[in-house]
Protein backbone atom coordinates (compact mmCIF):
# COMPACT_ATOMS: atom_id res chain seq x y z
CA UNK A 1 0.00 0.00 0.00
CA UNK A 2 1.54 3.17 -1.26
CA UNK A 3 -0.26 5.05 1.22
CA UNK A 4 2.39 7.78 3.58
CA UNK A 5 -0.46 7.96 6.61
CA UNK A 6 -0.30 3.97 6.45
CA UNK A 7 3.58 4.01 6.32
CA UNK A 8 3.85 6.63 9.32
CA UNK A 9 1.30 4.17 11.35
CA UNK A 10 3.75 1.28 10.12
CA UNK A 11 6.42 3.36 12.00
CA UNK A 12 8.28 3.12 7.92
CA UNK A 13 8.04 6.93 8.28
CA UNK A 14 8.77 8.79 11.52
CA UNK A 15 6.17 10.85 13.24
CA UNK A 16 5.78 12.72 16.36
CA UNK A 17 3.57 10.61 18.02
CA UNK A 18 0.75 12.04 20.35
CA UNK A 19 -1.56 8.97 21.16
CA UNK A 20 -2.00 5.59 19.87
CA UNK A 21 -4.06 2.56 20.47
CA UNK A 22 -5.62 -0.53 17.95
CA UNK A 23 -7.86 1.78 16.46
CA UNK A 24 -6.16 5.05 16.20
CA UNK A 25 -2.79 6.95 15.75
CA UNK A 26 -2.85 10.64 16.06
CA UNK A 27 0.87 12.87 15.46
CA UNK A 28 1.48 16.34 14.88
CA UNK A 29 1.25 17.84 11.75
CA UNK A 30 4.40 18.69 9.90
CA UNK A 31 3.03 22.19 8.89
CA UNK A 32 0.87 23.02 11.94
CA UNK A 33 -1.35 25.88 11.23
CA UNK A 34 -1.84 26.77 14.70
CA UNK A 35 0.00 26.20 18.31
CA UNK A 36 -2.10 22.96 18.53
CA UNK A 37 -2.34 20.79 15.42
CA UNK A 38 -2.95 17.23 15.98
CA UNK A 39 -3.72 14.57 13.01
CA UNK A 40 -5.93 11.65 14.16
CA UNK A 41 -6.07 9.05 11.50
CA UNK A 42 -7.58 5.84 11.99
CA UNK A 43 -5.54 2.67 11.37
CA UNK A 44 -7.73 1.27 9.00
CA UNK A 45 -7.23 2.82 5.36
CA UNK A 46 -10.31 4.29 4.08
CA UNK A 47 -10.25 6.78 1.42
CA UNK A 48 -12.14 9.38 3.10
CA UNK A 49 -14.94 10.80 5.12
CA UNK A 50 -17.11 10.01 1.98
CA UNK A 51 -16.40 6.48 2.02
CA UNK A 52 -17.16 5.62 5.74
CA UNK A 53 -20.16 3.16 6.58
CA UNK A 54 -21.75 1.75 9.26
CA UNK A 55 -18.95 -0.63 10.06
CA UNK A 56 -16.73 2.55 10.66
CA UNK A 57 -19.02 4.22 13.31
CA UNK A 58 -17.64 2.97 16.45
CA UNK A 59 -13.85 4.34 14.21
CA UNK A 60 -15.49 7.28 14.06
CA UNK A 61 -16.74 8.17 17.37
CA UNK A 62 -13.22 7.20 19.26
CA UNK A 63 -11.85 9.90 16.83
CA UNK A 64 -14.01 12.00 18.22
CA UNK A 65 -13.23 10.83 22.45
CA UNK A 66 -9.42 10.86 21.12
CA UNK A 67 -9.91 14.16 20.16
CA UNK A 68 -11.64 15.28 23.40
CA UNK A 69 -8.58 13.70 25.25
CA UNK A 70 -5.75 15.22 22.99
CA UNK A 71 -7.29 18.72 23.62
CA UNK A 72 -7.06 18.11 27.78
CA UNK A 73 -3.95 16.77 27.25
CA UNK A 74 -3.39 20.18 25.32
CA UNK A 75 -4.79 22.52 27.60
CA UNK A 76 -6.89 23.76 25.13
CA UNK A 77 -10.78 21.70 26.37
CA UNK A 78 -11.47 25.24 27.90
CA UNK A 79 -10.08 27.71 25.00
CA UNK A 80 -11.61 25.46 22.36
CA UNK A 81 -10.67 24.34 19.10
CA UNK A 82 -11.98 23.27 15.68
CA UNK A 83 -11.80 19.49 14.33
CA UNK A 84 -11.95 18.76 10.38
CA UNK A 85 -11.74 16.68 7.77
CA UNK A 86 -11.22 17.35 4.14
CA UNK A 87 -12.78 15.10 1.31
CA UNK A 88 -11.61 15.42 -2.12
CA UNK A 89 -10.10 18.47 -4.15
CA UNK A 90 -12.20 21.41 -3.09
CA UNK A 91 -12.09 20.02 0.25
CA UNK A 92 -8.22 20.06 0.20
CA UNK A 93 -7.59 16.87 1.19
CA UNK A 94 -4.05 16.48 0.18
CA UNK A 95 -3.41 12.42 1.66
CA UNK A 96 -6.16 9.66 0.45
CA UNK A 97 -6.21 7.93 4.19
CA UNK A 98 -9.17 9.32 6.29
CA UNK A 99 -7.61 11.69 8.38
CA UNK A 100 -9.22 14.77 10.92
CA UNK A 101 -7.61 17.67 11.77
CA UNK A 102 -7.66 19.10 15.12
CA UNK A 103 -6.38 22.72 15.70
CA UNK A 104 -6.48 24.75 18.51
CA UNK A 105 -4.44 27.44 20.59
CA UNK A 106 -5.52 30.56 19.18
CA UNK A 107 -8.44 31.83 18.14
CA UNK A 108 -9.38 29.58 14.70
CA UNK A 109 -11.31 32.26 12.16
CA UNK A 110 -14.10 32.49 10.24
CA UNK A 111 -14.80 31.46 6.83
CA UNK A 112 -12.86 27.88 7.31
CA UNK A 113 -11.02 28.22 4.74
CA UNK B 1 -34.81 24.97 26.52
CA UNK B 2 -33.26 28.41 25.09
CA UNK B 3 -31.09 26.71 22.18
CA UNK B 4 -32.04 28.22 18.82
CA UNK B 5 -30.91 25.07 17.23
CA UNK B 6 -33.47 23.54 19.48
CA UNK B 7 -36.09 25.67 18.55
CA UNK B 8 -35.32 25.24 14.65
CA UNK B 9 -35.28 21.34 15.30
CA UNK B 10 -38.25 22.05 16.52
CA UNK B 11 -40.25 24.23 13.81
CA UNK B 12 -40.30 27.58 16.06
CA UNK B 13 -37.81 29.18 14.19
CA UNK B 14 -37.67 28.85 10.56
CA UNK B 15 -34.90 27.17 8.39
CA UNK B 16 -33.86 25.81 4.90
CA UNK B 17 -34.06 22.03 5.48
CA UNK B 18 -31.93 20.11 3.83
CA UNK B 19 -33.06 16.79 4.92
CA UNK B 20 -34.40 15.29 8.50
CA UNK B 21 -34.77 11.83 10.22
CA UNK B 22 -35.54 10.59 13.90
CA UNK B 23 -31.63 11.67 14.85
CA UNK B 24 -30.78 14.11 12.54
CA UNK B 25 -32.00 17.41 11.29
CA UNK B 26 -29.82 19.49 8.49
CA UNK B 27 -30.54 23.18 6.98
CA UNK B 28 -28.99 25.98 4.99
CA UNK B 29 -26.23 28.10 6.78
CA UNK B 30 -27.89 31.62 6.91
CA UNK B 31 -24.24 33.04 6.18
CA UNK B 32 -23.00 30.84 3.77
CA UNK B 33 -19.20 31.50 2.94
CA UNK B 34 -19.32 28.92 0.08
CA UNK B 35 -22.02 27.98 -2.38
CA UNK B 36 -22.88 24.55 -0.61
CA UNK B 37 -22.85 25.19 3.68
CA UNK B 38 -25.33 23.24 5.41
CA UNK B 39 -25.16 22.87 9.39
CA UNK B 40 -25.80 18.99 10.20
CA UNK B 41 -27.36 18.82 13.69
CA UNK B 42 -28.26 15.89 15.56
CA UNK B 43 -32.03 16.32 17.49
CA UNK B 44 -30.28 15.41 21.05
CA UNK B 45 -28.92 18.53 22.36
CA UNK B 46 -25.23 17.85 22.94
CA UNK B 47 -23.13 20.65 24.03
CA UNK B 48 -20.53 20.06 21.81
CA UNK B 49 -18.41 17.86 20.07
CA UNK B 50 -16.21 17.40 23.33
CA UNK B 51 -19.37 16.59 25.34
CA UNK B 52 -19.90 13.14 22.89
CA UNK B 53 -19.31 9.81 24.71
CA UNK B 54 -19.90 6.43 23.39
CA UNK B 55 -23.65 6.43 23.28
CA UNK B 56 -23.43 9.51 20.72
CA UNK B 57 -21.28 7.38 18.63
CA UNK B 58 -24.65 6.11 16.13
CA UNK B 59 -25.64 9.80 15.83
CA UNK B 60 -22.09 10.84 15.03
CA UNK B 61 -21.51 7.75 12.73
CA UNK B 62 -25.00 8.43 10.99
CA UNK B 63 -24.18 12.45 10.66
CA UNK B 64 -21.26 10.89 8.52
CA UNK B 65 -23.57 9.48 6.07
CA UNK B 66 -25.74 12.02 6.11
CA UNK B 67 -23.06 14.53 4.89
CA UNK B 68 -22.10 11.90 2.22
CA UNK B 69 -26.06 12.06 0.98
CA UNK B 70 -26.40 15.95 0.87
CA UNK B 71 -22.87 16.25 -0.97
CA UNK B 72 -23.82 13.42 -3.54
CA UNK B 73 -27.53 15.57 -3.75
CA UNK B 74 -25.77 19.44 -4.01
CA UNK B 75 -23.38 17.38 -7.05
CA UNK B 76 -20.05 17.86 -4.84
CA UNK B 77 -18.98 14.17 -3.79
CA UNK B 78 -16.92 14.62 -6.55
CA UNK B 79 -15.29 17.96 -6.20
CA UNK B 80 -15.42 17.58 -2.84
CA UNK B 81 -16.21 19.39 0.95
CA UNK B 82 -14.97 20.23 4.17
CA UNK B 83 -16.88 18.73 7.05
CA UNK B 84 -16.11 20.35 10.41
CA UNK B 85 -17.24 21.07 14.00
CA UNK B 86 -16.36 23.98 16.06
CA UNK B 87 -15.89 23.49 19.92
CA UNK B 88 -16.00 26.83 22.24
CA UNK B 89 -14.71 30.34 21.72
CA UNK B 90 -11.05 29.40 19.80
CA UNK B 91 -12.99 26.66 17.51
CA UNK B 92 -15.53 29.34 16.85
CA UNK B 93 -18.61 27.74 18.07
CA UNK B 94 -21.67 30.15 17.97
CA UNK B 95 -24.44 27.97 19.16
CA UNK B 96 -23.82 25.32 21.64
CA UNK B 97 -25.61 22.54 19.73
CA UNK B 98 -23.28 19.66 18.33
CA UNK B 99 -23.40 20.81 14.30
CA UNK B 100 -21.29 19.91 11.35
CA UNK B 101 -20.46 22.56 8.78
CA UNK B 102 -20.55 20.69 5.45
CA UNK B 103 -19.23 23.59 2.85
CA UNK B 104 -18.32 22.86 -0.66
CA UNK B 105 -18.97 23.89 -4.17
CA UNK B 106 -15.56 26.03 -3.99
CA UNK B 107 -11.87 25.51 -3.52
CA UNK B 108 -12.00 25.34 0.07
CA UNK B 109 -8.40 27.27 1.56
CA UNK B 110 -5.90 26.26 4.04
CA UNK B 111 -5.42 26.99 7.19
CA UNK B 112 -8.81 26.27 7.96
CA UNK B 113 -9.71 29.37 9.72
Amino acid sequence: MDCIFCKIINGEIPSSKVYEDDLVYAFKDINPEAPIHVLIVPKKHIESAHQIDESDFQSVGHIHLIAQQIAKESGIDQSGYRLLTNIGKDGGQSVSHLHYHLLGGRQLKWPPG
